[in-house]
């Protein structure tokens, strides 16, 4: 048993009701036992939905079929199974994607295009997905409004703590809900990572400024993520808008913007705080770039080095590490008039050691969970903050024998 | 005291002496403590040099000296600190450059961009270059022909044991030799790497075709290894030909480019297998890429992921991972056509687990220090071959604690 990660939030956060939303879950032993393994949520008629995806080549045929289901925009059943990735199998992924859709599809009187199946887990193996088919009945009956905690665990594969978050947005005079929950763990990078998110709103909205406003914040926060590099086959975040609240559709949904993004953020920082082997939560700035992209591309540079990731897990402020990353991104970098600060100290300064640096007040913030890293390469403008964790023997001990 | 690396080869080949080419080593106490680290090379008068050097944006000053130094393409000296990189330094790194390049044309009569300084170690700390210049006159009294494995140890920085090869190859009539020394361990990647390689030839050759022959060996080689994915300020390649095996520059050097892509290989294969923490090599063969190009960004992503990488090092052979880094890569690959082999066994056929497949004799296999991994991703005919090693507790261990 993995012991808990030491930056976990200390409790699941109290969640409302979204109206429109029932959820279940289940045990059915996918390849967990002792646990549940299955959630599904019901959606009511009418809710909108919106999607990104893993830019994998090698996706899941899951993945493949919300991909196209996401072109209606009509959702009325999400299913989630965690233990089985349904990733790589084949024709027989796509056939098992194929039988859940249909069941789903009887039993909650729907379209197939509305049922959305997501899998998270091991690689290449067939899905017993008659385990999912047979319980589909058996979820109907019980589901429920309030069991958000529940259906956060149900998804966890290797993660140490089930996460959610929620926010409460105003559009026009109504107040709007929205209620998150997320799994992450191993290969979390850009382009999504192993990661599911699910987010439920009670907004009224047109879907396709669902998609806009979900495409804007995805990249803002599960995009600006990194644990290891590694990307899944199965990445996929996905918005639920059920329409209960009523608001009018031409209302100002700035507010709801904001509260989405921060509900989006507070989600990719639980995922990265969960890393595998994680004991510190890294934010990485990077200022002074040619633009907010390459600066994107040099704070990912940072943030998947392994030898930056190895010394702040040693909890040394090796500035040398964080040049050496600036160097090797590609992006335009001034040597000479570059700075570099961790924990708001400035260590570098005009391309050298700056001569009043105190290693020792740095030393002091390196011993914290938090890590704050600030480089500035004076080229230009550009902008970027992303988020990471170091690198520690847990990780190597998690993924040396995760599949055994 | 870190241990000798579980890879590495049983002693230091017996190499020739190279008509032209005269080497000295010094303690003199840069970072090191009972080693020697300074390491000198006198090339006879009509030495031609052709070189690569890293492509990090943030490189060490004695890098962009040499990039210009290469224009005139002419050698006398090459001088060798470790301890100490000299990257990073600012004003005060180029200075350090200045007075080392200044003391030795002096001291062996010559041009100053005749003078090749190369520094491998610490970043961001002033290098004490009086250490080196006011040892220049002892190395030069001190030049013997036949110190090639001395030569080797003293360039070493957490390297654990030293690197060198030689071959001979026929020009026209003409035997001539190729030696060469090298150092790696940490931020190997392709672009170079924490690298230093020095190769000596008595061939005669112009100094236009000694680049092009060495920038095609250097592609297959240096080029094609990573360790961790990082890339460091201060990657060297260097070969210099003495001409004193007076072959005819215009006979054929198609055996001189065979041997030297030879010696070249094998010392990229040599830095491998001292990775930090290696226990495991590993070669990664693309084949049915979009071209060669993109065979080689599918298996710089196979052999960067940490999770295929970790997995090794657990002697497991997860090939759902390797197929997730071949759809990270970005680049084309038919999901249900590709194959996969461990060991030359076939796992997985027509994109699915192949149903012959026998596990216990792969991971008989993984047992091995030698891990074989092939993919076909069946696009078209693109094709590329690189090598790394598995990540492991000591990968860690070692760059949790380097600088303190």
């Amino acid at each position: 048993m993995i012991k808990k990660s030491p930056l976990a939030p200390e409790s699941f956060p109290q969640m409302p009701v979204i109206e429109g939303v029932n959820l279940a879950v289940k045990e059915v032993g996918i390849k967990y036992n002792g646990r549940t393994d299955l959630m599904l949520a019901e959606l009511d008629d009418g809710t909108k939905v919106a999607g990104c995806f893993t830019k994998s080549k090698t996706c899941s045929s899951n993945i493949t079929w919300g991909r196209e289901a996401l072109e209606q925009g009509a959702a009325r059943v999400l299913i989630v199974n965690s233990g089985n990735a349904n990733a790589f199998n084949g024709r027989s992924g796509e056939e098992s994607v194929e039988r859940i859709v249909n069941y789903a599809a009887q039993i909650f009187s729907c379209d197939n295009e509305e049922i959305y199946p997501c899998a998270t887990g091991v690689i290449g193996e067939p899905l017993p997905d008659d385990k999912i088919t047979s319980s589909l009945s058996e979820l109907k009956s019980n589901l429920q409004a309030d069991i958000w905690e529940e259906a956060a665990k149900a998804i966890m594969t290797t993660d140490t703590y089930p996460k959610g978050c929620t926010k409460t947005a105003v559009i026009g005079e109504k107040d709007v809900n929205i209620n998150g929950i997320a799994k992450g763990s191993g290969m979390i990078a850009p382009d999504m990572a192993t990661m599911l998110a699910y987010i439920f709103t009670d907004a009224n909205i047109e879907q396709e400024k669902l998609q806009q406003i979900f495409n804007k914040a995805v990249e803002r926060s599960f995009n600006s993520i990194t644990v290891d590099s590694d990307t899944s086959t199965s990445d996929t975040a996905l918005i639920f808008a059920t329409g209960k609240a009523e608001n009018n559709i031409d209302d100002d949904f700035t507010d709801f913007e904001d509260k989405l993004q921060m509900v989006l953020l507070d989600l990719a920082h639980q995922i990265v705080k969960d890393g595998e082997g994680a004991t510190k939560f890294v934010k990485i700035t990077v200022t002074g770039a040619e633009d907010d992209k390459a600066a994107k591309v040099i704070a990912m540079s940072i943030a998947n080095s392994p030898l930056v990731k190895t010394a702040i897990a040693g909890e040394d402020a090796n500035w040398g590490r964080i040049v050496m990353a600036v160097g090797k991104s590609g992006e335009e970098a001034d040597r000479d008039a570059m700075s570099v600060s961790v924990g708001g100290i400035q260590i570098v300064k005009d391309g050298q050691l700056n001569p009043d640096y105190n290693e020792a007040e740095v030393t002091e913030h390196m011993k914290g969970h938090d890590i704050d890293i600030q480089t500035d390469v004076a080229i230009s403008g550009g902008e970027a903050t992303v988020w990471t964790c170091d690198l520690t023997h847990d990780y190597i001990t998690i993924n040396a024998d995760y599949r055994s």
